[in-house]
């Protein structure tokens, strides 16, 4: 990624061996502001996490795996077994859906299990570093896949823009580099391919709107933001050549969890003959679970995050309440999209049927 | 309608024979404040519908015969004919897709042909009342109608509150009085039938953050608003008995058009089972269109509806920015509901299916 001609990863360490310190974007600051912010302890991992200084499935995994390495270092000395599971505990607990958390916190657990304190502190940074460094690779790699699709589309209607409809932020900025369903897209602008996003704007917390048109921005790729609701009308009307969204967790039989809302587009998509692919590295498939509807948790937050929209006003940031005082909202953050309604999905080994068979295939050490 | 134990209708006269004044509800600035407004120049109405300070498919069409009243009362003497030529093309261009609005005006231009200035002034009074009022009427009935499915519903979930989803704000606010499709929750609820709505957001303009679930609160209706993105969820997990919508246009094959994004909660409910009705006025039936999606013209509004959220902020009104500054979007504003995926219509004549036939066997007047 790319930001004012700098490079960025969304997490990364500075400074010298045994001194390193931890840096973010903090994505609540975004697209008014460019702010990187230090996170010093697991509790400040713990609280970016639930907060969405970061988020997306990826940048959540390789945040929570950072967040082991600074709760070994912060550990008191003989009380480091304690300390540790505690903090396992409060990592596990940020946030409910996304399958990478747990992935991540599973690896970490293996990477200490039986050191003592000195020798887990390296271990959970490298450890750390691999699980980021993974999920850069194999969102370029899903790139790199996906980018077939486009070019397939392309030669269709050549001299047209292939239309991409988005949902919620599945870019760079939802991950550690390059992103998953927005990986391709980068790919195809970058190979000279003319692509044309239609950014849903995301409510409640509005990720399209103000990230993923700030990262396709950055770049330079041509988007619309769009309402939610207009999906659909588009589809009708032969204006979306692909759906492609990201996944928070997926399960083996290709049930998708994803940004509430992806689903009604999912309907629209399968109404109208537009492939739609899901885009996520392995470590969003949990192949403990089957149904996704019946088994993926799915978490329910605040109301007021329905009932302020935060912006930028004539005053600076500020949000605004935008109905009744007294009236009530709910807000559930992600929905599922059953497998019949998925045409592929994009892993970092290839494109699969969005069945038990086709991830199998694919991740044969699953099976 | 009940505002603070005051009845209201969304536009009204007051004065005396010959001196009536015109008012409306500025629906604008609600929820935070409640103003009325004067509207004294057939310009003044077309900005009033321009700028929604009234909006809704019935409310559109009154508002829309009293402008042609106020137009002959402003016309100057010597040039009437053609300054009413000007004030219809004038209204008929102020919103291309609710099909009351081209009803009215036919009517107005019926009521008034072959008139000198002093007849057409109060007979286009008398037929702007007869609109406004038959209006409200079959709203009406539309909620007693629309009551007996709801009180079906109930009789199978004893002690339970009947689970109704609606879309955008198609209530009394929307028309003259009662509403279309919040007609028959307003009869169930006064009924004594326990009901609960979800409110979708409806952006761009949040009409049902705004003004669905203000006009619920007046009433003591209980509801939740929720994200547009949030109701296909809430189908997938059994938490809606009923959606209800209203529309802008129906053809006579029962093609729907309405606020943007209620085809994706026709495609939701249909995909599970819940059924699905659009509540109109026949003033809404354009019997001289058939395939909506092809035919229905849908009007596109300014990107800046999308670009900033208004809102109550601690400064006071306020818009804010949504996304990054340099972003650029694209604001439809209805789409079209095929009749497959609509379960029955709920007219001022009872219910009938989404077909030709059904509508025929109700309005034959319309075969």
């Amino acid at each position: 990624m790319n930001v004012n001609g700098r490079h960025y990863r969304t997490i990364w360490t500075e400074g010298e061996a045994g001194n390193e310190r931890l840096f973010i974007i903090d994505q609540t600051a975004l697209p008014h502001a460019f702010q990187t912010l230090e996170l010093s302890s697991c509790g400040d991992v713990c609280q970016a996490i639930r907060d969405m200084q970061v988020r997306g499935a990826g940048l959540i995994g390789a945040t929570a795996a950072y967040g082991v390495w600074l709760a070994a270092r912060t550990a008191p000395a003989g009380n480091f077994a304690a300390f540790m599971e505690r903090s396992f505990a409060a990592l596990r607990s940020t946030r409910p859906t996304a399958g990478n958390l747990f992935r991540a916190l599973e690896r970490q657990a293996r990477a200490i299990a039986g050191k003592a304190q000195t020798e887990a502190i390296p271990a959970a940074l490298a450890e750390a570093q691999t699980v980021a460094g993974e999920d850069a690779e194999a969102c370029r790699r899903i790139g790199t896949f996906g980018l077939e699709l486009i070019r397939e589309i392309a030669a269709r209607k050549p001299g047209k823009p292939v239309e991409i409809l988005t949902h919620c932020n599945a870019g760079w900025l939802a991950f550690v580099d390059y992103g998953s369903a927005l990986s391709p897209v980068y790919a195809a602008f970058d190979a000279g391919i003319p692509v044309h996003v239609w950014v849903d704007e995301t409510r409640p917390r509005n990720q399209g709107a103000r990230l993923t048109a700030w990262e396709l921005g950055c770049h330079g790729v041509p988007c619309d933001i769009i309402a939610d609701n207009a999906g659909g009308h588009l589809m009708q009307h032969g204006m979306v050549d692909l759906v492609l969204t990201g996944a928070d967790r997926v399960t083996r039989w290709g049930d998708a969890a994803n940004k509430i809302g992806t689903y009604l587009k999912a309907l629209a998509a399968a109404d109208n003959g537009v492939p739609f692919y899901v885009a996520l590295p392995s470590t969003t498939l949990d192949p403990a679970l089957r149904d996704g509807m019946a088994e993926i948790p799915i978490e329910e937050r605040s109301p007021e995050e329905v009932r302020f929209v935060p912006g930028l006003s004539a005053h600076g940031p500020e949000e605004v309440l935008i109905c009744p005082e007294a009236a009530s909202a709910r807000n559930w953050a992600f929905d599922v999209t059953p497998a019949r309604l998925i045409t592929g999905l994009i892993t970092e080994r290839g494109i699969s049927p969005a069945s038990e068979a086709g991830i199998m295939g694919l991740f044969p050490e699953f099976a």
